[in-house]
């Protein structure tokens, strides 16, 4: 299903055109984010005041880039700027991935995805099973802890999001599912100690937006992305001795990620 | 006095209920502190938006977790925002630890200490001997600069600022002074290079804001939380050859950390 | 024309005085600039509330320190407390490096350097060619295209923004190029993988700001800085598999570094 010469493809792609990825994203993860993109060869920005994101988007727009908004540490002036991008990045045909942080965690947030999303479809939209769960209304919820496992629990919740939000979907956990609401694809890839470091959710879904830059089907893109994470995060793990070392191996790894690595690793 | 059994305790309680602790801090500190919460085994969030602290404060209610309110880089909304904060942690007896930045630098961040903990008295209260002698009115201050020895004076001006918030002061410097106002606790543990990585005076506040989750004694919190992030960086020095590679080591250390560890290095 | 010599007189001095240099600056690097900053030997303080960026001036005032200002993430609130802190610093005679990340890039920040820098000269102005060239009127902008090599244009901008702004300008690249638009100094040193770490430029500038601090001649301490900067990022580079691994050897190289390092590697 997953092709990894494919998934090289588009490496090498971002490699070459080091395509703009404009993220409005959160607090945390700015700094490792930007560098997660530099390092698989993306050109990162961050910029979210409101007179500038609309310019921003533009400038992804001219150079085929991608937007991504987080919406991990929220404040209302911050709302705004995130909806006017999305509607110029719809307006542009720049793809969006949205990654809606602690939905579910706090009113505030699961409201803001409603109202972001429902305006404006983005085409990928990455999170975790109880973030993407959130998202869909009380009777599919329901309907969804019926299931009687986490994994298919999680396949039907995407597969609702997915036509929900006429997006592509990609629920992260052990077994990453991406899907359009008809195809499913599932990446294995990954390593336990990855949650021991802050923001690589959120990574994945900025190194998303590099993929969905250079790869027109965001069904492929955000596979793309997910395997390349977890490859990296499984080259890092090998030589950490915790997760404070996994973190820059993973960056290592995404740098010198090679045909050879994905090959072989692809699960 | 500190026993480093029930260090191991704690450390194993964080592990196994990975509390929640919600964090409003400076924007400097919030990937490096929540990296070490994730490596001690606790459960980070960053929130600081008016409309959603409430609720977040009432998860970490709900869930045994703690609030960390730390003031390093301040603005308007975000003191707002901490003010409700401590206010529903109170109200739901979510432990707060405090960390007033650079109290005594400015005037703004002086008062906004004591505007926030004339309010609500912190459970634990952390800061350098400086931070903590600004929070303490004209008189007392200059009593305690009467002290003839530094040691002396952090002592004094911990059991001062103990009785006036009506929490546990933990002054951190060469030797840590943890105080309830009566019964003083002391930690030699650390090394000198840790003061060149930023935050990670910080990073012991958010520490202990775990260990305050899982023990209800503040003065042992502090206390082990102090001792686990002094003997973190003992281990993580002696592999370091720089700020740089020490800071990774100690998030390592933090993750790995055993009783052996603890037992061995405590001072 | 840069003298070894004098730089590591400029580093003894940093690391003797430990001087407090104020950044306003962004997200996404403050933490890994005050790191830089610290690793250096200086005392980073971030600071931008309106309510205490003049009083954070004052402090630097007294203590001998400088203010570094970076619009890397602007917005409103913090264009305000810029241009305070500014014309605090110009009254009060702390030298100002200003980093115009992304000029050009979008109308907002094109103007906001036009707003701050034309109310107050900076004393060193850094950024790489691009920005500068954004910050001169277009009939230059022009005049410059019209040179024909990247070098020599870098050069004509970075002269004519010195004399338009009448500080020292630095024009990083491959070839550092620094001057007061009469000398020119040139600094050759750093290493390509240095561009895949993000914010390495404004740790640049806020390096430049330790070394402003300590030395009264503008063009010396853009000079040294950048060649600080361009020594442990060599060091760095030889240590690294990657950018992840090359940002903490760089945080170690620049707190290890010694005489012999720059005599060696001066270029």
């Amino acid at each position: 299903m997953i092709d990894a010469k494919k998934i090289w493809q588009d490496v090498q792609a971002i490699r070459k055109k080091a395509p703009l990825v404009h993220n409005i994203t959160n607090y945390v993860v700015m700094n490792t984010t930007a560098n997660a993109l530099l390092c698989i060869g993306a050109s990162p920005v961050m910029a979210h005041a409101l007179e500038e994101v609309e310019e921003m988007v533009g400038m992804a727009a001219a150079l085929g880039g991608a937007l991504v908004i987080n919406i991990g540490t929220l404040s209302q002036k911050w709302i705004e700027s995130m909806a006017v991008a999305m509607r110029a990045a719809q307006k542009r045909s720049v793809p969006i991935v949205f990654d809606p942080v602690g939905a579910g965690a706090t009113t505030l947030r699961t409201q803001v995805c409603h109202q972001l999303l429902g305006e404006v479809s983005p085409t990928i939209l990455r999170g975790n099973a109880s973030e993407i769960m959130a998202l869909l209304d009380a009777t599919v919820q329901t309907r969804g802890v019926d299931s009687s496992r986490a994994s298919s629990r999680a396949k039907e919740a995407a597969a609702t999001a997915a036509t929900l939000y006429r997006c592509v979907v990609c629920v992260s956990g052990e077994e990453d599912i991406i899907t359009d609401g008809k195809t499913v694809r599932t990446v294995r890839n990954g390593h336990a100690m990855m949650s021991r470091v802050t923001g690589l959710g959120c990574t994945a879904t900025a190194l998303i937006g590099a993929f969905a830059a250079v790869n027109a089907h965001p069904l492929d893109a955000a596979a793309h992305g997910m395997a390349v994470m977890g490859i990296a995060g499984e080259i890092a793990a090998a030589k950490a001795q915790g997760p404070g070392t996994l973190q820059l191996h993973f960056y290592d790894a995404l740098y010198r990620l090679s045909a050879q690595d994905i090959e072989k690793r692809l699960r």
